[in-house]
């Protein structure tokens, strides 16, 4: 597909003002004066996402699409084609976000998703199959703390009820966690179609999604072409000591969970260094929780990293061993470690004929664009630093990515930025992959 | 003053009745079968504080005393002497707990200076002076982050203001924090008395304690004659980076706050270690907490201690300059530390008299059990490794300390335990000094 067989181009001002307006609900933390100058905090299931959802069905509603909700609450709106009864081509990513997100992470993708909808409608446009959007519930783990949860159980990788029994993390207080059931039912989504690929499939999965990283914007380039998704597991680990007075207690007679878990998690990184690959401790808890006791039991998580899977094992290896080594012999009267596993997520590799059409696409987009500081080739193959729902979408349907660069490649934050321009430069790979797409199932 | 020369006793079953009585109220943490076998949870201000305080006055009216409450709610039972007008000697500690601790710690004080005015009331005893017990508000420093905060305020060490607007630690949801204001309103418990030691002036303070360590129960002896407190100070030390994904951002790229946190708190070991001191970090919280971002700031408790003052002094010292080495040399792109000092109490030497007024007491009250173990001397000079009420009433009025065993040396923890025998011994050596001191002052 060169430059000339895209048939038309998204709307950058409108899919723009749609990001913007969807952001209205849960902006937080400005940082500078225009009121689009702001990250989010959405986290899932709360109020904030619940006026999204709505948000999300009434505008998907609005260009005839027909929408549906699955147990899970992932959102489904569909636009048909020509066959009514194939399975869809869905274009898909969350609105959910971090406590301190930024207003592109998996929100892009989504309202990329309904642009290209938009695009297809304004110009009566009969696509061979039919093409929707879905946003996944809970795909940042950051609430519930299983990332991407909702489209690991629609590719039956988590049973429904494990996810409906998942537990909010701490919040420190005494009130009960709350479970996904609990806040689904809250907010009125669990809906009436089975959370499964086999009751709901589809024809493929494409996601358009912030790189996140610096890459793209170091070397100068427009789009990544995604491979796939680096290997990752998460853990929580539980460090048990004894409480006992801070003021009393001679250091040899301590079993201290804080300095044995601040012994760990700076092992654990390491560990990574040497590997080359990733460790990060986000969340550090201890009890009971006063200047002057020595802690009993310290919570923290472990987010495990490499792209390749043997590695990953290795560097969990490496850190059981560790850490129960500094447990018994370097916490003075000993403590003890457990490890829980939150997340397994093995290495990706996203289906080729998807990879293609998302090639294709971008060489006809970009080649508008031709940049001297790339060489003139503004896109490159990459390999996803986070996790995606396309992680789980690609165990049953053919999947693949399409990144766009990220200022300063900071995500997970609220000043987390991507052009106007490239948003709308993603948007339009988006469209042509999924149209692409569209012609080769035809076939 | 010689065995023969103590008029009555303790009488050890009341003791104890009391002191479990007084437990109803906040118990916690169950161990063992009996309704004893508890642990504590009476955090200072909370509902159970306020029941346990109306138990004190209830108990304090049945022996005909007067009460009084001053601003900061510490609470005042006295017990007319000949001399109704001089300042009374006062046997204080305190009824607040640690979320996990236990049945001893200030509540034996407090029991067993109740006990010592039933003894002389069933005795129709007049003393010199007047008499009385005192519960000191949030002595243990676990709800509201500064400990003996209400002696303080007496003593005029620390202003009213800054007392009352002390906030509670935070609860890790999103509840704002309470004052300690705020929860003496709530409770009823601002009183009238001016809390200063000028308006309200006591003529002696004497406070019973178990050890809360282990060295009175490892030589076998009975009575810790306690000469002064150890040096220490608290600090809430804020570390910030900048929170990004777990999953896209090189090690080399971080600015990772709980990684820079965890090297600072097994530093703060090493110091504390090398000079011989103490350091705990009992509190520590990440922001903004969730598994797949770099945390943004952590904010952790660091509470040093050491025998001597200058000692203290040099290991705070080494901890900035350590603290500040790692954040900027050692934290990948850099973190900042911040550091926040909450208390500080610098070494106690307690008063001549009373020092010599309780050694008496021991030496009669042991008289009758001689013990072979430590050579028939059951008594001995300490040094307090906790710091007490006692502390700031030093400041402003003769002040000593008596320590019973601790069982194991475990304080902190809900199964503190000081026995039946060893409370009722301490509760007279109390008695003792108490009289001793009121015969003292009559000269
Ligand atoms: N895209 C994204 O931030 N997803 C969260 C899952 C992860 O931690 O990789
Ligand atoms: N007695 C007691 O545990 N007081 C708390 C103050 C301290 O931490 O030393």
């Amino acid at each position: 597909m060169a430059s000339s067989q895209l048939p038309f181009k998204v709307n950058q001002t409108r899919l723009l003002e749609s990001l913007h307006a969807s952001c209205q609900h849960g902006s937080a933390h400005p940082y500078g004066k225009d009121s689009t100058e702001t990250g989010m905090a959405r986290l899932s299931l709360t109020d904030s996402d619940k006026d999204v959802r709505e948000w999300f069905i009434e505008s998907a509603k609005a260009l005839g699409c027909r929408t549906h909700v699955d147990q899970m609450g992932n959102l489904f709106a569909i636009r048909a084609g020509k066959n009514k009864d194939a399975p869809p081509i869905m274009m898909g990513s969350h609105l959910d976000t971090q406590p301190t997100g930024g207003r592109y992470d998996g929100i892009l993708g989504v309202i990329a998703g309904l642009e290209v909808l938009k695009v297809l409608e304004e110009n009566s446009f009969e696509t061979e199959g039919s093409i929707g959007v879905v946003d996944w519930t809970n795909e940042e783990g950051a609430r519930f703390p299983v990332m991407a949860i909702s489209a690991a159980v629609w590719a039956e990788a988590i049973p429904l009820e494990t996810a409906w029994n998942l537990e909010e993390i701490s919040t420190g207080d005494n009130t009960p966690r709350k479970t996904m059931k609990q806040e689904l039912d809250r907010i009125g989504y669990v809906g009436e179609t089975p959370a499964s690929f086999k009751a709901n499939p589809f024809a493929a999965h494409f996601e358009l999604h912030i790189e996140q990283g610096p890459i793209l914007e170091d070397e100068g380039r427009k789009i990544g072409v995604v491979q796939g998704v680096q290997a990752f597991k998460w853990f929580d680990i539980t460090v048990s000591g004894r409480d006992t007075h801070a003021g009393t207690t001679p250091l040899y007679a301590r079993q201290d969970a804080v300095l044995c878990a601040a012994k760990m998690i700076t092992t654990a990184n390491s560990v990574a260094k040497k590997a080359n690959g990733l460790a990060t401790t986000g969340i550090i808890h201890s009890e009971p929780g006063t200047v002057n006791t020595v802690a009993q039991t310290v919570n923290f998580s472990l987010d495990l990293r490499h792209t390749f899977d043997e590695d990953l094992e290795k560097m969990i290896a490496d850190c059981v061993a560790e850490f129960q080594r500094i447990a018994t012999e370097d916490s003075e009267r000993g403590c003890t470690v457990e490890w829980k596993e939150l997340v397994d997520s093995p290495a990706v590799h996203f289906d080729k004929d998807c990879i293609s059409v998302v090639e294709e696409s971008a060489k006809a987009v970009l080649a508008e664009f031709p940049d001297p500081a790339s060489g003139g080739k503004q896109w490159r193959d990459m390999i996803s630093g986070a996790g995606h729902d396309s992680c789980y979408t690609n165990r049953r349907c053919p999947t693949s990515m399409i990144f766009t660069p990220t200022r300063n490649g900071i995500s997970h934050n609220p000043v987390e930025y991507c052009s106007p321009e490239d948003c709308a430069l993603g948007a339009n790979v988006l469209l042509g992959a999924v149209l692409g797409y569209d012609k080769l199932r035809a076939k």
